[in-house]
């Protein structure tokens, strides 16, 4: 048995499942990987990038450079810095997928409406566009202006940051070098650094890499949640279901992953339809029902209420592998990216059809390809569906035995810094005021993925969460780490009862609990907003307010780049696992004890919730102090 | 002392200068290395990317796949495709910057002018632009063009692709899918493609490399040579001076290094302006002296003539930092790539200055940051200048001992398609003939680094040239392998007595080299063109013809998305180090056995000259059988 699994009884109930019918999973692929682990890898001095090497710095045999003369320091920034390109790259996917949507949308290509008009106008007003003619005019305007702030040269900087980034802080970057270009030339440009015998100085691929995180989210994730409130609407808060009891097996399961909403939307509009919920029940099921699963998921149950046809959010990327081993999923449609590539043989075991909706996405076992796009989101759906349906009659039902946990979670989502306003009555002044009366000492975003590195599943995120609450610290939270904290419990107004006295008194007055659920790590920029209201509001910089950042068990490469952007942005910023910089000092150095004194940011570690919630309280009180409050 | 230095005389008189002075260096970094290889990393089987690793594959301790579920095979192609990310990103740099020149050169924004017009009209009608008005107009509808084919869609895929490519391989790459969109959209999503949990499947992500190959070199490469053709002229063969002996120390000396020529051009330019010459003889020196380092000096001699001012070329990249140990150079101008990260200390002890000429080169030991822009660039050469004089008067004359070794070889550079034509009398069949008639048994593309991997320095290089002339194989060569066997002295006319009958006999009746030098590994493209015309004069594909390519000491990222193209494109390739993928069986498979069926290109490795000749020989005859000749 797996030495590390869940915080989740109902992932732990799966993964026994998973355990006794010998299926390979996260959890029992983890411990052979221990027995083996590269210590140069771990430590980040370890380079694979030319024929020369690959090459590893081991002061002992003489190793202090890589054949070509990189130091350590370099070593472990180049890469990090490459990684952190594919992060961006992943969200200028995104970006680009919505802002063609919106296009699409409004010349009647798609299924979709323009939900939220005056999203739309506010938008186009803020960035300077004709707001001359029909919603849909505008829409076509602004989906160009957004497409284009993706080329952006040096030259000619966005106006997305110009419009959306603290008024303080574009100063601070202009001094450093580090206001962006658009996304593309970015990671164009910061790639090209990563070649071998380009970027050799840690410092240089470090600034990089924070324009990078400025480019990333301006350029690309602010614009791209935004056009999908204009799409889907902006979220309000509501209560919805979540974890893997939301199955009932006797339907035609449809189960929608990745981090885009729009197939998902497109599944949720076309199973209303009539004709298809009695295909499902002309196949013998009771009807045809469609669940969220890890961001996708979160990105439509923030705007979407629970029916009789969508269900809810399953749970973050650790529990697909479990939940498919309910046994109760006709078809797991994909789109862009966490979907783990040895899904193929729980779905041939379990009776589900693995179908890609992403050109992204592709793993052995996926038999069906209806890569997405905007003007043919409308038969894909269908066709997804029309497999769901063959898949119960043909491959599932009657064929599997059903394993469907009872944890059924409530959670509240849709929080947005527009459902944060109509919350305290249409202005920001009452949080303030909460903040300088110290019953909330301060505000944490939590953006994160899981990971097994510092697990089980969830295990830092959930208990890190615990003790901010009860420290009177109000959490904004987003990415896996959110669905973990949703599926936990803390996102209801139960929760309230783990918090401190000052934070409870706000949470039950306001009616919200102590973890607001923001979305997806794609609502990082979104989180930012909020911060940006506070200091606009109240005239100071980003990194004088009492918030902090932290990223208790983040997998992978968008969560990094989100960290980045929290540096470059001003903030506290803890990450857990350790990230592989360790063996190299002067970068260490430069993260933790030098960035204060130059974004204002700076690196956190560390996996013990107590010591870590104390640090950021620490460091939450020694800017009130600064404040004056 | 290392265990592998050079095979040229000039860089080991220098190398033992370096050691004698313990400045570490590259030939002494690489023992060290040899001792601590990671062999899980030397097979591709080793993965870094996200806070569940690092993984390995290992089937005896159970770790058969990485945590996320990935196997070797997907692991090995994802870094793969990732690492040609990096390549595609600095070649489209190149291009982009390539682009902005011509464009400010049209609007007089530069020292320099529109030199081969004949070009810009016929590059213009082909991609049936309009060419009315003044050459400058339509440079400047010729440069928007090209920049807006860096960001084409997948919807409406590029027009040189449309223009350049073999006829008859198009179709085959619709068929395949990986008919290209523009370079930044494609290495977007290459890159997104490379993130945890996204693109898990080796074929796929094959795929995606071979289209990345596609996108790059018709995207972008093709384009930025055609561009510089434009602006500095069409090469035509002619003689130039070559190896480190070229240097006089008597001079202030200024290097310029890299892979773009602007700044190097700029820099002729501005010396050959009196107050310059002037300035460096009041510092007490002879005069002011340009030389070329690596790809951009190969830019350069391709389209230079040899001068008081301009002196010739250098040699390949680890030529770099025995070369400053000459102590005859007073400034080292560095552009986008190939400059090692350590040449601080040798700088400083040789009382040389290093200057950054582009943004993307950043280490420790470069005091002068002259990002190249092009409105900026006659300013920066000043600047350069300056800063060279200044150096020879405090820094380097009468404090350096200055140690340049006598060797300088003469070679005929400046091949392209358009030299070719003119050699051949202006029809292209003259060459098809000797090919039909065995006196020319097929040709082989070398384009290359040079590596200690499998070294001393060009050793595999100048060594399987030399097998292949001997066997009447005509070789047109680009890269830093080519600086290789230009120094070798197989680029010149007395190299026509190491080829065999049928190849000597051709060269002397034209009077051209065995190897014909194309420039840098930027002109793999533009080597392509002479395939691409015998492929369409003969209405064959390319996959049919009796030709080859070869990087036999590849070092880096450039060199991989080289070779992905020449998959794409069909040919037998040669590649040499064993790239990482030997722990990825069905990759192997895929690359070597079943690639020949799809595409009709396959990888051949081999360091043995050999061995890797005859394997092209037999290649080149079975072409040649089933094409009846």
């Amino acid at each position: 048995m797996a030495t590390k699994t869940s915080i989740h009884p109902s992932v732990n109930e799966l993964y026994q499942r998973l355990a006794a019918d010998q299926l390979s999973n996260c959890f029992d692929r983890f411990d052979p990987q221990e027995k083996i682990r590269c210590n140069y890898c771990e430590l980040g001095v370890s380079c694979q990038l030319c024929s020369n090497g690959p090459c590893r710095i081991n002061e002992k045999v003489g190793a202090t450079l890589g054949v070509c003369g990189i130091n350590a320091d370099g070593m472990a920034m180049r890469y990090l810095l490459l990684r952190n390109v594919m992060g961006t790259s992943t969200y200028t996917y995104h970006a680009y997928e919505a802002y063609k949507t919106l296009k699409m949308t409004a010349l009647g290509n798609t299924p979709f409406t323009i939900t939220d008009k005056d999203k739309l106008y506010q938008m186009a007003r803020d960035l300077e566009l004709n707001t001359e003619g029909k919603p849909e005019d505008v829409a076509v305007r602004l989906s160009d202006f957004l497409i284009w702030e993706l080329y952006r040269d040096y030259d000619e900087p966005g106006k997305m940051i110009e419009v959306y980034a603290p008024l303080k802080r574009k100063e601070v970057w202009r001094k450093l070098g580090i206001y962006p270009a658009g996304p593309l030339h970015e990671l164009k440009d910061a790639a090209a650094s990563c070649l071998t015998n380009v970027d050799g100085d840690y410092v240089s691929l470090a600034t990089k890499g924070l324009r990078l995180g400025l480019s990333c989210i301006y350029g690309a994730q602010i614009g791209l949640e935004l056009v999908q409130d204009i799409l889907f609407g902006t979220g309000m808060p509501h209560e919805m279901d979540v974890d893997l009891g939301i199955f009932d097996a006797d339907y035609v399961n449809i189960v929608f992953n990745g981090h885009e909403p729009f197939v998902g939307v497109a599944l949720i509009l076309a199973a209303k339809d009539a004709v298809n919920q009695d295909k499902a029940r002309t196949a013998g099921a009771k009807g045809l029902r469609i669940y969220g699963s890890i961001e996708s998921g979160q990105e439509v149950i923030q705007r979407f209420q629970k029916d009789e046809v969508f269900r809810g959010l399953t749970g973050n990327w650790l529990t697909i592998e479990p939940m498919l081993a309910t046994g109760a999923v006709d078809v797991l449609a994909m789109d862009m990216n966490c979907s783990p590539p040895h899904l193929g043989p729980l779905a041939e075991k379990y009776g589900a059809t693995l179908i890609s909706v992403s050109r992204l996405v592709r793993f052995p076992g996926i038999h069906h390809f209806l890569d997405y796009k905007p003007s043919e989101v409308r038969e894909i759906a269908q066709k997804i569906i029309d497999i769901a349906v063959d898949n119960f009659k043909n491959k599932r039902h009657g064929k599997i035995t059903p394993k469907i946990p009872a944890n059924i979670q409530k959670a509240i989502t849709g929080f947005t810094p527009e459902a944060i306003l109509k919350t305290l009555g249409g202005s920001i002044h009452p949080l303030i005021e909460v903040i300088k009366a110290g019953k909330i000492k301060g505000a944490v975003g939590l953006v994160n993925c899981t990971t097994l590195k510092n697990g089980p599943q969830d295990y830092v995120t959930v208990n890190l969460a615990k003790e901010l609450i009860k420290r009177d610290i109000l959490i904004l939270s987003g990415g896996c780490g959110n669905h973990a904290l949703e599926v936990a419990g803390l996102c209801n107004l139960d929760a309230i009862s783990l918090a401190g006295p000052g934070l409870s008194e706000v949470c039950r007055s306001l009616n919200i609990p102590p973890v607001l659920s923001f979305g997806t790590c794609t609502d990082t920029g979104r989180i930012s907003l909020v911060v940006t209201a506070l200091a606009n509001t109240l005239n100071v910089d980003t990194a004088d307010l009492p918030v902090a950042v932290t990223a208790p068990m983040y997998m992978e490469q968008k969560a990094t780049i989100d960290a980045l952007f929290a540096l470059a942005y001003g903030l506290f910023t803890h990450v857990a696992p350790d990230p592989p910089v360790m063996g190299a000092p002067n970068l260490v150095k430069l993260l933790t004890r030098d960035l204060p004194n130059i974004t204002g940011g700076r690196i956190a570690v560390g996996s013990d919730p107590v010591k870590v919630a104390d640090d950021i309280l620490a460091h939450i009180n020694d800017r009130r102090a600064k404040l004056g409050i």
